[in-house]
């Protein structure tokens, strides 16, 4: 199915630089009273911009249209960005360092944290809906509604909601994977299927990548956990050993750390497959990054 | 131009029942971990619905689609809404009362009043994206656009960054309309173009109808700044004075209680003289909308 097998840091530095660019363009400098650098502090900070990635490898797998791909990817970017601002506010994590700089609010005050937030997610969709033609309306509707569904009370704020329901509780498997679902595997499956919705597919490769998608999304968020054990604050650029101080339960606290590990393998095992399974030319991108998600935590 | 005055009461009742059951429909209970009841809660408050009325009423003079207009009469309302529920947080406003009631941090805490907004944004978007054919895709493109430009930075957000940014400062009249224009200015300008976007129109009634949209958006600031100062908290259903209090600059504080009266006025006539030029047949409700929204100060 795949030719020769892909060198996944040259192929990301490629897209990185063209979703850095157009970020840096699309994020507005002259929002006014301090808004606009609010605002881009908090998204032009050097993420590693995992989610745009996963648009841009799944759109060349179905051969999307770039521009619609492009927009697509910075625009899941921008709802990831609003989302750890608000994250980071003393009433939630309360958490003063992020990719090894201080949080917007501790950059620029709460109440210009909460706007910055806020208006990134307006301008999300703003970047989806150009109006002068770059994108037929039915390309951004789609983009616009699977978008709105990952980040709303079904999908991301949801899962943030159990998040917080959940500090000090025990809960078992199941329920801690329907938190991570929603919480951040629903904007990671929303990347893969938006990059997806920039080409034309058919049912089965939809549904091959709706799973492929799942499954990184929650191998992910395993190998998170981990990270957050076995790693240093200098390493995750913000502060690690934070689940365990906050009484929240993980994956490593339900399962062990190496029963943790195998899962997350197994996980990427299962997003590999779906690729196999998809009947997609070129899937080596979303393989290398599925791959990718995973090494992180050995 | 306009056949028999329009009962404005019993226009708006009809109108209310629908769009109170609309939003009870679509504003979902079942959101995880308490989020749905305070996003409930934030909603579903018996607000004066002034935005989804404009909505409506732009609609019926321009013939348009009922059920894109309904929707984009709940979508306003849920940015509204949301925009409140975040303008009340301590870090912002840190108002404890709106519309008798409980502001919804206080009811539900800090965390769950941030996602609450947060979803109700994303909602909003939602409503509008249907995703079964109900609407056309350029409609829903069309009011995604419109919303989310006034909803960001430079519409909504924008406003409310320059208000922070404002208080204890002397702003001329210039710089006040600008804060206002985009802070509550471009929300009841959109709902009005959103309303118009659900059927066909020129670019005269178009431009028209834009014009009305900004006369009336200002129009109910300077009554609001009004209103701050003659009524009282009971009267408001939420703090009276508070502008003085905080020390923000207001139409009243920069020209006056008379003049910022005779200046509303104006504005409502120029509203009036917009819709006489748009060529629309049946503009009633919207000119009565708008000589209500200043009969509110006197």
């Amino acid at each position: 199915m795949n030719a020769a097998p892909l060198d996944l840091a040259s192929w990301s530095q490629a897209r990185l630089d063209e979703v850095e660019a157009a970020l840096e363009r699309w994020v507005p400098a002259d929002a006014p009273a301090g808004l606009g650098d609010a605002m881009r502090y908090a998204v032009l900070d050097g993420g590693k911009r995992l989610r745009p990635l996963l648009v841009l490898a799944a759109a060349e797998a179905v051969r999307g249209q770039p521009q619609a791909a492009l927009r697509a990817a910075c625009a899941v970017e921008l709802i990831h960005a609003y989302s750890l601002v608000h994250d980071d506010m003393p009433c939630m994590d309360n958490d003063v360092l992020r990719r090894g700089k201080p949080t917007v609010h501790v950059q620029f005050g709460e109440a210009q944290a909460l706007l910055a937030g806020d208006a990134l997610q307006a301008l999300a969709f703003e970047l989806l809906l150009p109006g002068d033609d770059e994108l037929p309306a039915t390309v951004s509707a789609r983009l616009c509604r699977l978008l709105a569904q990952a980040a709303g009370a079904q999908g991301m704020a949801g899962g943030q909601a159990i998040d917080l329901a959940s500090v000090g509780l025990a809960l078992d498997q199941a329920a801690l994977e329907d938190m991570h679902r929603k919480k951040t595997g629903a904007l990671l499956q929303a990347s893969v299927l938006m990059g997806a919705a920039s080409g034309v597919l058919d049912s089965r490769a939809h549904d091959a990548l709706a799973d492929y998608g799942a499954a990184l999304g929650l191998a992910f968020q395993v190998v998170d956990d981990i990270l957050d054990v076995v790693a240093d604050s200098a390493t995750l650029g913000k502060t690690a050993g934070k689940d365990a101080a906050n009484d929240k339960p993980t994956f490593v606290s339900l399962m062990g750390l190496d029963a943790a590990r195998a899962y997350a393998q197994s996980l990427i095992e299962r997003a590999h497959a779906a690729l196999q399974r998809s009947g997609l030319d070129d899937t080596r991108a979303l393989a290398a990054l599925a791959r990718q998600v995973v090494q992180r935590s050995f």
